[in-house]
């Protein structure tokens, strides 16, 4: 019955519920699940439940999923397998899937070529649109996501396309080349993934060809490989953010979690105990005047967050090419004006707070000051952080945030402090 | 020059270039594009910098642009439009174009109705592929993103999808009939773009069908759109995570970021000040033991951080659908288990270095146990505050992020200057 019911299912469907199913449970539903629907269940779940899944199956199980997959699906599986068994599966292959498997193993998870496929349709140019409708009814199967077909030379070198609309509104007489276009977007093997992502988001495409050095045709990407490409990209950028190395199986056990989360914490305690070490600095300051205990994490932690919403917006804005490191100067004189203007406001309420409750209107000029410094290195080093991890090719999303956070604290106690000390005791 | 350089780029590039500039080089380049292709482009850009571009144009540009584009796409202009102008809109268009204007105006930003179109071509299932194929040619135009066309009967019932490679592959002979797909995937205009955006991307969808409760065909999605909606979503959440309410212009003025970004500084102000008053409790014990005030932001920082992390991985497995309210219990365990062993490794070691910075054995066993109990805070909560917040229909992302950073702040100061003083002074 529930057999039944999962048979009934589409794939996609079946990966969702073992993504979100208990490891027991999910063992269980993976069991009842045929075989030959083994290999497009592996494709559509999430990473840490394929691995689980995989870790449950043997070898000659795990060949007869893999034969129902394409090249380039058998790459996103290989990652994964026991070397043995890649080993079988290659020999198992014939000669060109072995080299499209060879191929598409051979790049970076974020070039082009480890997420083209290989289906495509290839015509000549040299025949009528009627030639062309003849042969896809003699092919009788064209692949998914095939908005236009390839038109390729006797060199297999990428002429033009010939979207299936114009196929299908042009009169049947007219030659290929007529009404193909030759100007199509291609892209290559080694282009980053993201920006082959904007490409299509940009221009609306649905496939286009990859073609390598020489202009020779090699693969197609599709929408739907870029639809991934940009959720895994959001995906990564939101843990990273959180401080989590990858997606967590969600019923991992405590040790895998412990794995996942500890460098994240160590970094943190490196800097809180460099911020705890400032403010051991003026311990003496702190025992004079106990208010300054009190009143120091406001300083710090208003700071962290400002910092942080600047840098939001120019990571943002760096990763859609809004800002180059050109424009710094500019971004620079207006965050410095929000500082000035946020120290202004709100160090000026809280300082106002400070004086009414401990009478003091010096402390309170001080807790004013400070927080507007505060600001002040706030808006520099929110701006010049994410400018210079880019200038040196490193990704600011999530260094920088953790950067301006120790800054900002071990800065803004320094800071409170120093003026505190300088002023009031 | 510069113009024919504009005049070759694809609008989608020209709106790249406006959002990337700033005001004034934006206006100049703006005013070099010319009108026919104004309405496009308004389409590409920004939200702010829409707004900027709109703010430049007299009502009669303003209507000129209009002028180009379908009726979906101008209700995506409509709510940045002076009121007058709508109106005037409204009168020029067409009876349909007018309702379907007034149809895509009456939903929430969040419903499919917003962001359907009406470019589909209908057929009947009482024909063959042969007169589906010369109605094609006579039509001479297939809108963009088609990739099937929808069969309807009389009363404009959907009864079911022809892909256009069915088109292609099967015999011309046959009837529609016998070749579409009855069971297509079809959406209501009511229902949450999100959760469509999800179906498109399970099932790999280009386009699909909207129809309303009695099955009549209103309208047509497609990939684009949910492109757009999933990035949509993932930059919301980045924006709302980094504390600024909306898209902000990068190149904006200070007041406008001001606004934009004050809410959330008075939301930290007041748990900033919530905090510092809890350490005011123990301003007599910091005064007695003045290195507690060093010590407490180690504290409270890690719960933040480890709290953040535990939201993180449960609001993104609650968006995926990975984990409901039921999974309560068992979440909680593991975090538990988590948050014991972190603190008693990482509380360990820095209880060891206060130990050997201070010379207090009592202090370092306080500090370890504070950390462990504060983290044990943060695991609660984390897994508490967005299941509560969830289930009560608010958005767990970015509230939950806020309430835990305030409660292991304010708890964290809490519990280590609570034990100090039961144990220490
Ligand atoms: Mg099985
Ligand atoms: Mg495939
Ligand atoms: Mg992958
Ligand atoms: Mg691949
Ligand atoms: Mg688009
Ligand atoms: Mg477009
Ligand atoms: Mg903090
Ligand atoms: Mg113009
Ligand atoms: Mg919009
Ligand atoms: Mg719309
Ligand atoms: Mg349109
Ligand atoms: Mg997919
Ligand atoms: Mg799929």
């Amino acid at each position: 019955e529930l057999q039944r019911e999962i048979d009934k299912l589409h794939p996609a469907d079946v990966a969702h519920i073992l993504d979100a199913l208990p490891p027991e449970d999910r063992l269980s539903v993976w069991h009842l699940v045929k075989a030959d629907r083994d290999g497009e269940i592996l494709l559509e779940v999430s990473d840490s439940v394929r691995e689980s899944l995989l870790a449950d199956m043997d070898a000659p199980e795990i060949l007869a999923a893999a034969e129902q997959l394409d090249a380039d699906e058998l790459a996103d599986l290989a990652e994964d397998l026991p070397d043995d068994v890649v080993h079988e599966l290659m020999q198992r292959l014939d000669a060109p899937e072995r080299e499209q498997l060879r191929s598409a193993m051979s790049y970076e998870e974020d070039q082009v070529g480890a997420i083209m496929d290989f289906e495509m349709i290839t015509i000549r140019e040299d025949v009528t649109l009627e030639v062309v409708l003849r042969y896809l009814r003699f092919m009788k199967e064209i692949p998914e996501q095939t908005d236009k077909l390839f038109v390729v030379n006797s060199e297999n070198v990428l002429t033009g396309v010939l979207p299936l609309k114009w196929l299908l509104v042009n009169d049947p007489a007219r030659m290929v080349s007529e009404v193909m276009a030759v100007d199509a977007n291609t892209f290559h093997p080694d282009e980053d993934v993201v920006e082959t992502a904007q490409a299509f988001e940009r221009y609306d495409l649905i496939s286009a060809p990859v073609v390598d050095v020489d202009g020779r045709l090699i693969g197609r990407l599709t929408i739907e490989a870029m639809v991934d490409v940009i959720r895994e990209e959001s995906d990564a950028e939101t843990l990273s953010r959180g401080g989590l190395r990858e997606d967590e199986d969600i019923f991992a056990s405590v040790w895998k979690s412990l794995r996942n989360r500890w460098t994240w914490l160590a970094i943190n305690l490196v800097t809180a105990f460099i911020a705890s070490r400032v403010i051991g600095l003026f311990e003496g300051s702190i025992e004079k005047l106990v208010a300054l205990a009190a009143l120091m994490p406001i300083v710090a932690g208003i700071g962290g967050n400002s910092g942080n919403q600047t840098i939001t917006m120019i990571v943002r804005a760096l990763a859609l090419g809004q800002v180059s490191p050109s424009s710094a100067k500019r971004l620079l004189r207006k965050e410095v004006g929000v500082a000035v203007l946020n120290g202004l406001i709100w160090g000026g309420v809280i300082g106002l707070v400070a004086w009414l409750l401990y009478g003091s209107a010096a402390l309170g000029a001080v807790m004013t000051a400070a927080m507007t410094l505060n600001l002040l290195l706030a808006a520099l080093m929110g701006v010049l952080i994410p400018m210079t991890l880019i200038r040196f090719d490193r990704d600011p999303a999530m260094g920088a945030s953790v950067m301006i956070t120790a800054l900002t604290d071990s800065g803004g106690f320094f800071i409170f402090l120093g003026l505190a000390t300088l002023f009031l005791i």
